[in-house]
């Protein structure tokens, strides 16, 4: 970590940040300049508050070095982790689909989506049973009897589920659940994270709003440090001043983050956009920028059912996506597992 | 709320469309033009998913008429709220104070820092127990114990206290608080929001760092609708492109936010920038654009104390403050409570 | 165009709204609820400026039906645009690679890279000459000599050339430019769109760092407007809070601008990263999502010229990608020409 | 200037790099870590491309020490820049009020608004002539003649005028305006800053809509490097995802950016929000945030003349929001000249 220091600060207050420092159990570098000195860290500085080190008034402008997060940073684990779920496994060269309804409505519903994504190649089932909504007044999901009947699905299909956590209240509800995903809203729920930590399960980690690469890793980190290394990233977008989509998804992220962490990445193609036209040609840009696969919004009868359709595509879409994600995956030297 | 419906849409599905709106209860106008079809809902449409029409394919836009927040809309609630609390009216014409150290650390710093603040002109005590923290390697405050700290420096001073929750697990731990702040980051817990609203507490709600106005109305909506009506809201800077500062002190949203609803809302310059010396004319902003109330850092010993200084200011300079703002308030047409 | 009007607002207030609408030309329907007002434009609402009408203190919001771009508008020119260039076809089912260097260095240079761009694909040859830098001590580029060398290197390899405008003024020195660039942060100068307007060049129009699609379209439209329909609309990526990469490429952008308007729209890889590492996989997800082509910095000795190089890829980087994308073309119903 | 190097990289690529850094006439200090080499880099680095460093691969990032801007840093002027304009001192303590129409529409209507303002107590009188806009078919001002009569208003109140250009091929019209505009969309239109750089004319710049003040001051940089060092910058909001005001006015930017340069720095409340309702409020807090001055938009009949009224406030108004802000002056140590 790298201080510049104003050139107008007094050398109590420099000591005063020196002594500090010292404290901390790092080492200091100090290099005096015409216009500015220069303090660089040395040791675990992973520790050290930024924002706390940006805000002193002697302080000009603080760089990290190292990144602030161990357990989930490539550097320290060159290898891609490859998780093997229900004999499945995600990262490294293996392309995973996960494919399933908005919201669980019934056992007939979900079973019968579970069929038909499984025979079009999905290798997770999908479902949300508690809904995060905006508004009070909108439909929270099944809940409970949503998770049990995931479970029915599961049990005919044998395909594992993925399904969304909202507290760390709910955890003993989800035994059953292969993947917990943890939503955007959530994704700084540092409660929440470090309760899944202390579970097994692996966990779907959706990217926040407003957050950057960096915070998401920290929030990996987070479900880390407390035990728990099975993690997936998923890119859904990130708010910017565009309003024609609901949100931008950050595709040029996907390289990135791959470089940065071990960790498998997936895109959610459904939920950026809002629009089910779209899911198609973005799951092909996800696929060409590198992922390790998508979450994908599937209903089974759009035209009856509108309200979970409308984000979803038709398990025929689906299916005609995958053969088309299929071509594509030796280009980009993946294969489906 | 209207709809504006493609040109090229089929009418069976414009038909089922119709069905499924009227079976939320509502009904609809319809208009049809030349290049669009229009539709009218009338009715509660604050039920309504709009972003699950906006994804249908029929589907080219959608717009609200009705806000979709009812507790929180001035429009049915035309007075100011105003909270009474510890002896101290929050709202309307008056100006509220709430001042303390970023983290409770000791017995000695707390009592101290609430006798100067108190001293200094303000309302209240704030103090960090549970500390909210990107990194999980970060010191995550004294927790249950901060609390107990925070209780006696109440008893001491006879300061309410005002202070932050990071999960509905803790409710019962925060029984002795008389202000419960939700953090930027929680702004969208829901579990937590409902949570809170089955309390009788007042609720600090801050805004969240890419939510809009509409979504911080709505969170508010979320406490309210389980009963507690005990809202004040606090803008704390959004995230935008610019990095110079760590946030954006959205400061046009204050009398925006106060045409839409009947809640006070204060403003936090603190956090804002994460810079000291822009606490003093941020704080005079705020005053300016007809703020109810400031929530401040104000730290006892900042040479010594590197940590916590750091963003705050002193008891003196927040002294010096308190009476320019004190000069200001007649031109907004407030007081001093 | 909706306008929603405030149930407060005063009858004298609606009526000089009223009669001012209709002398603009357009009639109104109006329909009077409880809470609100709402008025419906009928005409050609293209003329009106709807921020004008947004901040009336009697309108409470305002929605368009209409796009306020009509020779631009895919609702009024159903079919693809085809331009021809130098034997090419750009738009359509036809998807065109345009590449060169950062900046024209010197004639052996853009001679040497011309030739191999074009063996590995490449229609077109792009190369800087006037250079829009941030710093005014930067390196401004060859200017008008720089076009001179771009001619030599047409002369030689038969390739239409693209480079980048940066004022009105100097539109006589472009005559032998193929196709005209307008810069991002050019995007809304208006006096230059509108010289270009009177031109019969094809123009390259990328988005601004903050422009929305609905601008970006506008400004094509500017230039329609004058006369000259010859546009290629270029994503290079917008200004977001993440900082990681220079800009965020909105690669959702691309359908729906090809839903909104007929004209061709083709991606830059190159600047919206700012990495040259990035470029291949930015380049294959621009592909799958349906972009009619892409701008690609190339250079040919990336080691021993630093400056050029850096964000550059080698010309054989750029035919194996050319490779990569030719096989992905048929999966997207695209051909290269 | 400090550069971070990868821990992968080959001598080979860092010698390269230590080489051309050495031709472009600095030194380099390299200090060689476990994880990384850090270079350190002295002279005059503001001719270096910051985002040319970034690109390279051996590079893991890039950290400015000097700003990149030289006649506008404050390091290197302390004193404040004062500048004299008709008579009225502009900078330092003194608060500068700039008021009059959006458009100039009529003789008529210019001089009877002049009259009025000054009568408030603006100091300088600002009209539209050239208009920027977003639509090709929007009215885009009188133009040549709104100068005109801009003119004809200075001779009869003796007020300096302000008004705003759009290309650099205007200058001459222009001669007999005292302060030019640049606007927000052409902050980064270099051709045009060079062209006024080139002039003696005071030049008020605009903050662009998705520009950081670093940018910003670089653009102040590129007037200034041509021997023009009259500039007064100008806040008007900047663009985020929140939509329910036109901008974000970033106040936060003022006390940041009187840091950094020693120019005077003015605040527009009107075009931020695009809302008259918030033009007292925000001028309230632009004063108590420490601004320069306001540029207000000023109409005589809003209740006849729509189009011109709808985002301005009338004399009468900003004649009581000047008395408001007289008081508040002594707070922030500034004085009505």
């Amino acid at each position: 970590m790298i201080l510049i220091i104003k050139s107008s600060s007094e050398k109590k207050q420099i000591n005063n940040l020196l002594n500090w420092i010292e404290r901390q159990g790092l080492k200091v570098h100090m290099s005096v300049g015409d216009n500015s000195t220069i303090l660089g860290l040395v040791g675990d500085t992973s520790i050290i508050d930024i924002d706390l080190l940006r805000s002193l008034d002697i302080v000009e402008s603080v760089k990290r070095i190292q990144e602030p997060y161990k357990k989930a940073n490539r550097k320290f684990h060159p290898e891609d982790t490859i998780l093997e779920i229900n004999g499945h496994k995600v990262g490294g060269k293996n392309f995973t689909y996960i494919a399933g309804p908005c919201s669980v409505e019934s056992e007939k519903q979900i079973i019968s989506i579970a069929k038909e994504v499984k025979e079009a190649g999905a290798h997770f089932l999908r479902g949300g049973a508690y809904k995060p909504r905006t508004s009070p007044y909108s439909f929270q999901g099944l809940r409970e009897s949503g998770i049990e009947l995931l479970s029915k699905a599961k049990k005919e299909t044998g395909m594992a589920i993925v399904t969304e956590i909202m507290g760390a209240n709910d955890i003993d509800i989800f035994e059953d659940v292969d993947i917990i995903q943890v939503g955007a809203r959530n994704m700084q729920n540092f409660e929440l994270l470090k309760a899944l930590g202390r579970t097994s399960k692996p966990i779907l980690l959706k990217r926040g709003l407003a957050n950057t690469i960096e915070e998401w890793l920290m929030s990996a980190e987070y479900i880390m440090s407390e035990g728990n290394e099975k993690i997936i990233l998923c890119e859904r977008g990130i708010r910017t001043f565009e309003m024609y989509t609901r949100n931008t998804l950050d595709l040029s992220a996907i390289p990135l983050v791959k470089e940065l962490t071990h960790l498998p990445v997936i895109v959610d193609p459904s939920h950026a956009s809002g629009l089910s036209r779209l899911v198609a040609p973005l799951s092909l840009a996800a696929t060409g920028v590198g992922a390790d696969g998508l979450i994908v919004e599937v209903h089974n009868d759009p035209t009856n059912a509108l309200c979970d359709g409308a984000q979803s595509i038709t398990p025929k879409q689906f299916s005609s996506l995958v053969e088309k994600i299929d071509i594509m995956l030796p280009i980009v030297n993946k294969i489906r597992n």
